[in-house]
């Protein structure tokens, strides 16, 4: 827990540069970081220790094939929404493509079950079983990165499209599609920023001390 | 995107180390040190780019105090259930102090208005917010660690409670409570596992092969 600055810098720069990346080379990727990224999601933080993921490794190109048609649906489904706020155009531009290029994509999943009736933490507060997944998505990302992979995150599906394609079983739930693979085109700023569809937040903008309705930070007051 | 040997271990290293803090010292935190946390936060990944949080820094020792209160609260509202399975002493051993040590608590929440009616990927998957406040929550957990400091999440409270202290809206989830101090105990295994709460899951056990049912991977499958 001694970081020097290098360290530090490369922790920092992992997270400030990931990107979610929607179109892959055909590469394959190493075995041996696929493992050291899968690992990283396993030692994600889990509140009372449930550690309630799983990892469905898709590689079959006819699975992979399914997956996409099921995201390209629901794509073509919320275009009508957006059409409706005359954005459809530039959603309609976002590709689903990398679940068809990508070599590996991950469905990570959720087991309420996991751990038994009375989890610490979850018996306040149910959610904390898909946040601790979101945590292993994270470290995912930041590992993958840290290994030169690019990751997406698909988060457009009917998760009952994605259970049937998988065989998940009915009371587990199918947090994200996440997509694997070398690339590029590693862009420096989010598609989406990019793209103009949203701007980033101003971080003073969220900041708040010690009540919701006080946003000017008092001297003395940390 | 180009990570050397030591820039890639220094990711690993804080992802595999990362623990879960309840003690700290009173020694305070560094300025420059909070911002940047804060802001790994900001620069998680978000669903559509909602970027749903908010950060409520607690500093005012009455406001800790009420906290420490709420949660000690439901940490005895918990034990009745783990008295029924036997486990209370364990559980009742679980520090809430940290919330009353730590210079620094940090409430992150959710908002799930944020970017309009019809953000990319919430409107597929509603709780895409929550998980993006978790990228968030994993952000600043490494971020910390990688400037020596130490964090714990706290998971046991009534959302209604921390909406109340901290004169959070009704719109807005009290996602989680988040202590930041330096520590002189950071310990090599999860708390939870090193007193015999519960067990790391076997890795092996977790993965599957383009179908739920299929644990066996077969050759060139990737």
């Amino acid at each position: 827990m001694n970081f020097n600055d290098i360290q530090r810098d490369a922790v920092y720069e992992a997270i400030h540069n990931r990107r979610d990346i929607r179109k892959f080379l055909p590469t394959p990727l190493e075995e041996d970081k696929i493992r050291n990224i899968l690992l990283a999601g396993h030692h994600a933080p889990s509140v009372g220790f449930m550690q309630p993921w799983d990892f469905i490794l898709v590689t079959a190109p006819e699975v992979k094939h399914q997956l996409a048609e099921a995201a390209d649906k629901e794509r073509r489904a919320l275009a009508i929404h957006f059409a409706a706020e005359g954005r459809d155009d530039k959603f309609l531009a976002i590709k689903v493509e990398g679940l068809r290029e990508a070599p590996l994509t991950v469905c990570i999943t959720t087991d309420p079950t996991r751990g038994g009736d009375h989890v610490l933490g979850r018996n306040s507060i149910p959610e904390t079983d898909i946040l601790s997944v979101a945590c292993a998505i994270q470290n995912m990302w930041l590992a993958a990165y840290a290994e030169g992979i690019a990751m997406g995150w698909v988060s457009f599906y009917k998760k009952s499209d994605v259970r049937r394609i998988l065989n998940i079983p009915p009371h587990i739930d199918a947090t994200a599609l996440l997509s694997f693979g070398y690339t590029d085109e590693y862009p420096d700023q989010p598609i989406l920023e990019k793209s103009g569809w949203a701007k980033r937040q101003t971080f003073e903008n969220l900041l708040h001390f010690n009540s919701w309705d006080n946003k000017e930070k008092k001297e003395g007051s940390r």
